[in-house]
């Protein structure tokens, strides 16, 4: 998977501020991966500099990081295992509000924390929304089931890709230590079928279909619009 | 999770001898983990010692150990992705040959394993043969998986509880960094659905729950018997 320049930083912006301001004072959140959620964790630090109270629960290496950065004092899903709101971004979303999610290779503690929380909202730009999900679907496995997953998504008519690292030699390795396989399912008609057959697969992790999106975040026409689930 | 001593070796050596006669010249084998299997690795390891080749793979670092010390060769499922057959034990096997295991932490390489073999089979003594499954189902979870997994486990009803280690402080960790979480839903009347549920957990790396048992090689009234899926 190649990740192409960024030619919507001003919409990424947008959205990500915007989704700041469904936080409110006291609450824990959690805090997703990506560029532009990276929007989002700004502008809460800048919110906390100006007195407002939340614990974060990161999502990530690059999300903590990013949130030690802006001063967001952080807790984990042990101490606070019930999340107030979660925000995130995707790679493809689509207008039933389902998402696919694991660019990053984060999908799986992304799901953690979005499952850990009352409301669930994703920030996206323009380019990620659409009419249905087509996007390879990232899956991450044990290493030791890379063949057998790869099988079986063919078998469910996907096309694997065991994801190849760039900064290091072979394989992508998760901040689980594990790999991610790409599965081009072309255009998916049942997205929560699809999840269904993927979690059943032997050493599969987790997969990137989210199905659990309360709340999106997305700028059309230069204009930030929410839609939520109904 | 108590490990009783174990008052049934003569039938686990039966047993887990017998599987080893359904072994064939040029093979490539699952070797699984556990107090009767480990007979069928010795056994084997005899009649390659006779001349036979087979290759195995491990289902754990204990199955590996075994192998070795037994002098069969090893290979694994990047080399030889679709295996033979795979014997492994269980913590419980019911007669419609849908198992539990997980006792000794490593049903997730188990798993992948048997899914990569064209033939499973369980060897068991007669303790493990039961009408139906009831055992504690053993859920390997991403440590920050642990919280929410329990919640998820608890609203189907069932009682988590992290397992704790003897030999070192805090929680099991699996061959693969992880928790796991023992469940009790007392007797399961419908494993398929069970396990189908557990699988869609976010966190929950695999459970214990078999539904592709071919055949059962099982110790009764000190008899070896042999029950295959119809």
């Amino acid at each position: 998977m190649v990740r192409t320049p960024d030619s919507n930083a001003g919409e990424k912006r947008a959205a990500g501020e915007a989704a700041a301001g469904m936080v409110r004072d006291g609450m824990v959140l959690g805090l997703g991966t990506g560029s532009t959620v990276a929007w989002t964790i700004k502008k809460i630090g800048e919110m906390v500099e100006e007195g407002m109270e939340v614990l974060g629960v990161p999502t990530s290496y690059q999300a903590q990081e990013l949130a030690i950065a802006a001063g967001i004092p952080l807790t984990s899903l042990d101490q606070d295992p019930v999340l107030d709101l979660a925000i995130d971004g995707a790679d493809e979303i689509a207008k039933d509000l389902t998402a696919i999610k694991g660019g990053g290779a984060a999908h799986a503690r992304e799901k953690v924390v979005a499952a850990s929380a009352r409301w669930f909202v994703i920030v996206a730009d323009s380019s990620k929304y659409v009419d249905s999900l087509s996007h390879p679907v990232p899956v991450e496995v044990l290493p030791i089931a890379g063949r057998l997953a790869s099988r079986r998504i063919e078998e469910l008519g996907g096309s694997p890709q065991i994801r190849q690292a760039k900064m290091k030699d072979g394989p992508v390795i998760t901040d689980n230590g594990n790999f991610v396989i790409d599965a081009d399912f072309g255009r998916i008609e049942d997205p929560g079928g699809l999840a269904a057959r993927l979690s059943e697969i032997p050493g599969v992790v987790e997969h990137g279909i989210f199905e659990n999106v309360n709340e999106l975040v997305v700028v059309i026409d230069g204009a930030v619009k929410t839609f939520r689930r109904e």
